[in-house]
């Protein structure tokens, strides 16, 4: 009982010593590729009568789990190095990432700066191009078509969100889609949306969500999902992604009425609109799950960059309802990097024909 | 009052007469282009309190509007006819629409058919390749790379589904995205799906959906929309235009548990699931809208082909509960038809850069 309680509810890395085996510990990430999720939908005559999988939980004995990214993010990115250095000594080649970053803005040099960070820490090769706040667009151009050329680059990412002069639907159609590791691509956006396709890549923020869930062991097929937002970056492909894994999606936005009244019918909200505080205790449902990609950066002297990123969730009100949550910072950020990572290392190996 | 009620509640067709002026005349779809609905995302403190435009009506003295899809179709081809007379003693040309036919599935036989006699009724050229069940993928991607490069095709559709040893996915992709008057193709669909951008073409099925709730004068801005089913032909694109209505849209699928209840809560339903009567009247809201783009051929010795088409929607039921319903037949299909016809004067517009 305990046991099978453990399986269910605490994250792989804790887990992954009890009950991993064989070719599982090959696998870097736990979420499956999209091809296998392709299921066909036979109505039932009558819905209401069919069996879905589900965690049944006792909410006497409430508690919560605090899904710690940081750490998840940690194993997965030591997989990921391990194959870099397998890739490095099988073929003499490491993967490269190629960083565009366009004019001054804090928060976005912070983001390149990590993700840089954990390049380097995992063996991938990374190139930053820095460009002037009032570069041209064909500046940016530029610097695309020639990371578009190297073939020591196997991934390219243009830091959003570019300064507003430049034209940002242009900008990412110049990117090579081989090297899209972003997902951001029309095509690659397309292929996510469309059932039986696959993308070259799925967009980091939600393939580090979906991880995160199906590592904390919350069934998804079947269930309802809420995702609140509805940006190009994380909320439209993270309702796309939880639609191929099964769950009944709604995507809610400004326009929305009574927004609190949908979200607390959800098993699973995934809050993206960038607002602190916007989802309170009574947003939520007992026992569902709680993932907070929202990190908007807040004035804080006492922080070291003079800000702190602050989620979207209610954290102290959430805590006491969801049955699984993820902390600002430390919960999605961490999973968003080592996705890029993953993605990076699995265009090289596509490039380079290496498993 | 009763003005204003007409004025609400009736389809374009029977309002025209009284209400539509000037420059309204020249529109052929009452539908806006996609552009002008990019509206940023404010979230408000308190969702909860802000007004959303919505239609207020008594129920006591229910009266349900069965939309005329025919007649509303109508209206539009004569005005898309009108828009072909134009074009040709402007320029001496004429839209061309090419239809690609693999096999003899009497349903998708039907289909073209009346997709060609509805061209030539608006002076629209069309041409249609057949080809045998049997035929090799080489066959289609020859005879699209022939109607990518002839001048006088603006449109090109491929009728789906096709026999199953073609790859869809191949020949989708084969077609020049510029004449994809389907909108299938995944360049399409991702920008259709992506936020700040335009689709050079919007799936036909949707658009005439759309196009029927802005006719009959249901507001989709804020309004819950559930979409059933979730084809890459009609319920994935209605779901992203949905949403690009500011509608807020959840899809359900034969994986949802209790698509009834979810069903019930909505403003709006589109049901695309190909299952006959499975909307029931418990399943819908009382003053809601029911769209039925479900057309499931059944035997019918009765019927001049041996069939006949059945929606997904209980109508005897639903009539009594909702406030706008659509039939079918009649309903979404001339709608669908007009839509191609749209989409392929479109084109023809843009390629010859006549407006």
């Amino acid at each position: 009982m305990w046991t099978n309680y453990l399986r269910k509810r605490l994250p792989l890395t804790i887990r992954s010593l009890h009950t991993l085996k064989g070719n599982q510990l090959d696998q870097i990430l736990m979420s499956p590729p999209l091809a296998s999720l392709d299921l066909p939908d036979i109505w039932s005559p009558n819905p209401s009568s069919r069996i879905i999988p589900a965690i049944h939980k006792s909410f006497d004995d409430h508690t919560t789990i605090v899904l710690d990214g940081k750490l998840i993010s940690m194993e997965i990115r030591s997989r990921i190095a391990a194959k870099v250095r397998e890739m490095k000594k099988c073929l003499g080649e490491i993967p490269g990432l190629a960083v565009i970053l366009v004019g001054q803005r804090r928060d976005s040099r912070t983001y390149v700066r990590n993700k840089i960070m954990a390049c380097e820490e995992v063996g991938i090769k990374s190139v930053v191009t820095e460009l002037p706040t009032d570069c041209a667009e064909m500046d940016v151009q530029n610097a695309i078509m020639r990371f578009n050329k190297d073939p020591s680059i196997h991934g390219i990412l243009v830091q959003l969100p570019l300064p507003e002069h430049l034209d940002e639907e242009k900008v990412l159609d110049a990117l090579c889609i081989e090297k899209d590791v972003d997902g951001f691509h029309p095509v690659n956006m397309g292929n996510l949306a469309i059932n039986g396709r696959d993308p070259l890549f799925t967009p980091c923020t939600p393939k580090g969500c979906i991880e995160l869930l199906i590592r904390s062991g919350v069934e998804i097929m079947g269930k309802k999902a809420v995702v609140i937002g509805r940006s190009n970056i994380v909320g439209l492909p993270t309702s796309l992604l939880l639609q191929r894994h099964h769950a009944t999606v709604t995507v809610i936005h400004a326009f929305t009425e009574n927004p609190e009244q949908i979200t607390s019918e959800a098993d699973i909200i995934v809050s993206a609109a960038g607002v602190p505080n916007l989802v309170r205790g009574n947003w939520i449902k007992p026992g569902a799950t709680v993932i907070d990609v929202g990190t908007t950066p807040v004035e804080d002297s006492g922080c070291d960059d003079g800000y702190r990123l602050v989620g979207d969730v209610c954290h102290e009100e959430a805590i006491k309802v969801a049955s699984v949550i993820t902390p600002v910072p430390g919960g999605v950020g961490p999973m968003t990097v080592a996705m890029l990572l993953y993605n990076t290392l699995l265009s090289a190996k596509r490039m380079l024909n290496f498993n």
